[in-house]
């Protein structure tokens, strides 16, 4: 994996009624985030979920892939009527959809000859030219294609594919993040709390989240960096806040 | 809540930093999709999730409020810095950013004037003429301005409100859905499910979702329309063809 100095962005597109409809709670955004983030320095900046609908794809891939420096389809790469991720990133680059030789090979070779049905075959078909993502776990590679990388949906999968779309990825500045946990409530903060992120503006993104543990209601202040030592500077004024307010970090 | 017969759409906008950082796990999405599908007959049409950042919000509330009926955004109505949901919809909309009258009554009376500080203050603000969503749970109120309903991002207070914001949405079509799960896999049926699709292309949506349970693996076939007859015709041809292929259905 190449490393840049520069800060490298990435978009995730959720292909799937089943993610619309509410009956599939998706957890691909949050790995994908969090490996992207910390395994490749590279941020993510938007996500879209859409549904198995050819023009809807086609305009999204088409216009996230202009913004950013990489987008991450999840979903439809599968064997049946209602997968058509391959098929419409072809139409969207203008490209053939076609048989891949070696995802061929692997699936012919997983299945055994009498069992390649042509379900299982439509998984070796893809945008021309696509660069194939390994899938340990159950043989239907993913494929990259320009800036776009297309994982499967689900997430047993997809994890045990991640780490082969590395070598397709620069890595950007690594985020840092530090997190301190306190027993109060943010309106109780959120006038010093300002005053701090206006200080850092240009370095530091400072969240606060509401949580409720156990009965008791606390506030999670994250800091997110690419500056290790600015993130330490702000930690320290945040903790100094705290400690004049005499309010109780959380354990 | 009135009804109309046509098709009604929504689109859930996700603000927040946390949901892209891969930091908390998004559950608001599956659960507004359910409410308003099952509850509204409304469909979850697209959802996109963008950072604490005003140019983008008000780019994607405008973008989001001209294509569908509806748009539900979730997160950035609490009281710190970070919070810039109802200040970047009042820039969308051209309109004043201000106290409204009747949340700055309710919090008040919540918080009693000694603690009404400036952080709880600033949750009484919001876009000019913007109707109110009660909160029962923790007082602080969402909002509605043209057809945009504003929710906030935890999840337990979104759920405790959104009855609420019942009263500003007109009922669709309801959907009503059918699930068989089978014992097999999904390229043993694609052929068969594309043909059935393609007899139900005008009524009915049929996805197909594998999953891995205690360690057997099935699909589950998942029907989707407003017309409850297609539906039931649709499901016997369906387990027609699960008897012909002497496919077991999982209990």
């Amino acid at each position: 994996m190449k490393k840049a100095k520069k800060k490298i962005n990435a978009a995730i597109l959720v292909i799937g009624n089943e993610i619309l409809s509410g009956r599939t709670q998706d957890l691909n955004v949050s790995f994908i985030s969090n490996w992207l983030n910390f395994k490749c320095g590279i941020k993510v900046e938007e996500v879209r979920i859409v549904p198995d609908i050819e023009k809807k794809i086609v305009f999204n891939v088409l216009d996230l892939s202009k913004r950013f420096n990489y987008v991450f389809t999840t979903g439809g790469i599968g064997p049946t009527h209602d997968d058509i991720t391959a098929k419409s990133i072809s139409k969207a680059f203008k490209v053939k959809y076609e048989y891949h030789k070696e995802a061929y090979k692997i699936l012919e070779n997983y299945y055994g000859t009498k069992q390649f049905n042509q379900g299982r075959k439509k998984m070796a078909k893809m945008p021309s030219r696509s660069s194939l993502i390994l899938n340990p776990s159950s043989a239907a590679p993913g494929f990259k294609i320009k800036n776009v990388l297309c994982m499967p949906g689900v997430p047993s999968i997809l994890k045990s594919m991640i780490e082969n779309s590395k070598k397709y990825l620069i890595k950007g500045s690594t985020t840092f993040s530090k997190t301190v946990n306190l027993y109060t409530v943010e309106s109780n903060i959120s006038s010093e709390m300002k005053r701090i992120q206006n200080k850092f503006s240009k370095n530091i993104d400072i969240g606060s989240y509401p949580f409720f543990r156990l009965g008791k209601i606390g506030v999670s202040v994250v800091l997110r960096s690419t500056n290790k030592k600015k993130l330490k500077l702000c930690m320290t004024q945040i903790k100094n806040m705290v400690k004049k307010k005499k309010i109780k970090f959380f354990k």
